[in-house]
């Protein structure tokens, strides 16, 4: 199909230009904006890339194109783990991260890509939480998973972790940021995790395949978490820690910013405390996340529920009958039963709606 | 001396407008604002006194005198415990507790009424608090106390004790507001504790000497207790509590609100969680709640602590010039650490000042 033909040639041009050395984010970002296609980008000129405020041997690089073989190696490890693109020009490219000081125009996605367009809520914490910590963000993720949100967070041991598996647990969405190439399994024990996000939610990345996790990236990587979120929720961190970085990233970026409070001799609840102290909202329990979204949001998430609610009424009245026989009535009261507890979700939200 | 004669004479007529049946806190306030003394009160016509409002009979229950066997009991009996009678007329009298709505027309005190004169703060909470909420309340109340602060508490069971305990331990001064006479110890087993304030702090109530502790006397205790004190804070304490009850007192009042938060998985942290949610102040350490006091008050603490440092290095000069001998350097190096260790209290205070 020649479609996906142009398609190709259009990703090994985005690539090559992701991996022009030197060339950063913001840069690259410039570029786009100037020529509108990474195409355009490499039939410019060395002046014509100089004008556009590129030194001399950088526009040198760039009209070389000498990182168009590292790009064709690229495609190629996407093909073997099924990695999709996403450009900034793409459709699917997550609408809140586009709005950011300092947006990547690529990412490297493997799994449900649809969940990028989903409203996606940040759970961050630290990588050795106490039991507190793991039983708060996990209660908390499924919780908001429940409610319709998107759990986002960074696959990182401890808070990380436990949000994804929770949300996985309770059939959430969830999706996975990673600090390496999607096609990377770190921290190495996170092998099941990784394969389930990739199976039931997203792995993303704007870290080329087969980069290795050097910490230097995971600052790097927390502004596209804070970034395509409507907020990020800090779970456990001592005073100076990632998760109070990501917390001011997100509120340089105009994120929302959640805590869960925590006992006052608890080293690892000194952070969210600290940022509820500066005008985080403290978190008991989901809703508090949920009445702080946009009018437009809370709508989005009530009509989710309410069509999940439908989906499950009709799949009811389906079963109920083609077996009218009273041995399955046990399990049309469990399906009842189930129906009533998702109401329970429904009304608070429909209530902090209007 | 004719004073101390007019004095008990003043207080007789004091206790008897207090203990008229029917009479209460707000209609004996009315009289003592219409006829200025409680002497002109009982001079007054029963016409007189229903033109202020009182019913007929109620009137003729002032007019017959029928208080003034009671009163000359009280008397009695606050001569035999010690007790001092603090009317709203009087100097001593709380300058913060007159402003509230409903103030007391008299106080009962046991103890260093000079307190009264201090700034105070209210720690409240559970009765049946978790290890978690003793141990906050221990080092908030001490540290708070070290800071100059007056803990103002209601010496029931729980958080009350352990903040009284704390600040008597810590050689601060701490006022104990009854829900029953100041004569009547309750709990039992606060007998030690009762002492101990009557010696060290501050034993008050409103309830006449020997008054049971009805459980309806403490919603009335509590608005003394925010009533008088800068702000209230509340350490644990369920969703629907007296502490909530306090801290929603308090609010009325104009009185800044103070809230230790606590794993949300802790159903005593519930209550001050959500205060916070609502606009209270978190406390993680003393100084959150020094920095919220006006700046007269933060000002008299840095002058108080101030004086305390001079104290200190004045009686270290006496006792270095007295004994020069090389023994006695141990002793002079314990007192310069302890210098040094009110120092630490100092600067913050002082900057939070200025």
């Amino acid at each position: 199909m020649p479609s996906q033909v142009v398609g190709q040639e259009e990703e090994l041009y985005w690539l090559a230009l992701k991996l022009v050395p030197g060339l950063g984010t913001r840069l690259s970002k410039k570029l786009v904006d100037r020529f509108r296609t990474p195409q355009a980008v490499f039939r410019a000129s060395a002046t014509e890339l100089e004008g556009t405020g590129l030194s001399g041997a950088l526009a040198q690089s760039v009209v070389s194109g000498c990182a168009f073989e590292d790009a064709a190696t690229q495609q190629e490890k996407m093909r073997e783990s099924g990695a999709e693109l996403i450009s900034i020009g793409d459709a699917r490219y997550p609408a809140l991260l586009r709005e950011i000081y300092d947006p990547p125009i690529l990412l490297f996605a493997r799994g449900r890509v649809e969940l990028l367009a989903s409203i996606m809520l940040g759970v961050v914490g630290t990588r050795r939480p106490t039991p507190y910590g793991v039983a708060a963000s996990e209660r908390l993720a499924a919780d908001l998973a429940h409610a319709g949100l998107t759990i986002v967070s960074g696959m990182a041991r401890g808070i990380d972790s436990a949000a994804h598996k929770a949300t996985l647990a309770a059939g959430g969405d969830t999706v996975a940021v990673l600090g390496c190439g999607v096609d990377v399994v770190y921290p190495i024990e996170n092998r099941k995790l990784a394969s389930d996000l990739a199976a039931k939610g997203l792995i993303l990345s704007e870290f080329p395949m087969g980069s290795t996790a050097f910490p230097q990236n995971f600052p790097i990587r927390n502004r596209i978490i804070s970034g395509m979120s409507v907020g990020v929720l800090v779970v456990e961190g001592a005073q100076y820690s990632g998760s109070a970085i990501t917390a001011k990233l997100a509120m340089d970026q105009g994120r929302e910013v959640f805590a869960v409070p925590g006992n006052i001799t608890s080293k690892l609840s000194w952070g969210p405390n600290l940022l509820i102290k500066q005008g985080a909202k403290l978190v008991q329990g989901w809703n508090d996340v949920v009445v702080e979204l946009r009018l437009q949001d809370r709508q989005r998430l009530v009509t989710q529920c309410r069509n999940r609610l439908n989906l499950q009424e009709n799949s009811e009245n389906a079963t109920s009958s083609a077996f009218k026989s009273s041995e399955l009535k046990g399990i049309e009261n469990r399906a009842a039963r189930e129906i009533l507890g998702r109401c329970r979700w429904m009304l608070p939200l429909a209530r902090a709606s209007y």
